[in-house]
């Protein structure tokens, strides 16, 4: 075991605004079809939300995200940035970001690296892990806006914080999650460290005797 | 902890023939420099081998692995794809692909998925993990030729199991990590399988009581 906790940030809607950008680019392709505010999107999929206003939604909504450029002109989310580099830089904790490509990987995959790099610098860039499956990744944190997590690891070493968005707002699970609801919710964040940091400390001294 | 066997691939040198289509395509892109016949290759990293014969040669080596189409070309290593699906086919062995972007990730990251794609199919694709970190993942083994993997987590899940290529045959390390000796060396897989099996049985019956 690592002395360090280890936090691993999703990027899509935690790092980076997928949901907003995904509105204005669709509303700019596709001008006189329907669409849905970010605050009454409800559900993790976009595609299954809109396909319910009418099917053939799905294939357009597939198309504004599948594009090249898409991922790269994500705009980062509020306080994003700063607390992550400032997270990092605790002498105990080490950020790694943890995301997952979209099934046409083709723009995705390597327009998150260039974003990374753009925004948090080539240090992160090494500690990027991108893979469909975040049940395989170890850590003591896993900040997700994702609300069920599953893979083929039953007992992943992480615990899941639930990143507050629009989507995810109404969902409640059993046993729930604990919620960090923004980058600004300071409180919430220290205080799931602190935990964590207590956690590992007993670990630690059990480990030794 | 799950009960399937998770085996973690690493791809440059173990599913794919990072040596020896570098020197065809290196030999291809500067005929009259001095070059490297794999089986002479030795240590990990092609430019510092190469550097020794002349200091230019590195930027040479890496403008040969950072070109387009460069990963998306590698050929499967002998029995590797043959392996690996059989590998996953059994009933309590999950596979995972395990491998690092080079550094300049433009081309190589794509490429990375492009090529399990096309040569295990998509299935595999979801059971990609890129980091440059491969401590951080979690499994019961991992087949690399990197001789040293080190990272963020000094206690990794998995055990190292070196994958013999001619840059790694000559290295001793202590511990010496066991050797596969290529993927038609399938006694030591079956013998290392069936090890990890046993130990892992033993951990579900301790976790029982
Ligand atoms: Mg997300
Ligand atoms: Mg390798």
């Amino acid at each position: 075991m690592s002395t360090n906790l280890r936090i691993l940030v999703d990027m899509d809607g935690v790092l980076a605004d997928f949901e907003g950008h995904f509105l204005k680019r669709y509303q700019e392709k596709y001008p006189r079809e329907p669409y849905i505010n970010v605050a009454d999107r409800h559900g993790f999929y976009l595609n299954e939300q809109y396909a319910k206003i009418k099917p053939e939604l799905k294939d357009l909504v597939f198309s504004v995200y599948e594009e090249a450029g898409f991922f790269l002109d994500l705009p980062p989310i509020a306080g994003a940035l700063e607390t992550v580099k400032e997270l990092d830089n605790m002498n105990d904790i080490d950020v790694f970001i943890c995301t997952s490509p979209v099934q046409k990987y083709t723009h995705c995959v390597t327009e998150k690296f260039q974003w990374i790099d753009k925004y948090l610098g080539n240090d992160f860039v090494t500690r990027m892990v991108l893979t469909r499956d975040k049940t395989v990744v170890s850590g003591d944190l896993l900040i997700d806006d994702k609300p069920n997590i599953t893979g083929a690891e039953k007992n992943p070493s992480w615990e899941h914080i639930l990143f507050t968005t629009p989507p995810n707002s109404r969902i409640q699970s059993n046993p729930s999650p604990r919620r960090l609801n923004g980058w600004h919710d300071r409180d919430s964040l220290n205080r799931i460290i602190e935990s964590k940091r207590k956690e590992k400390f007993v670990k630690i001294i059990e480990c030794q005797n």
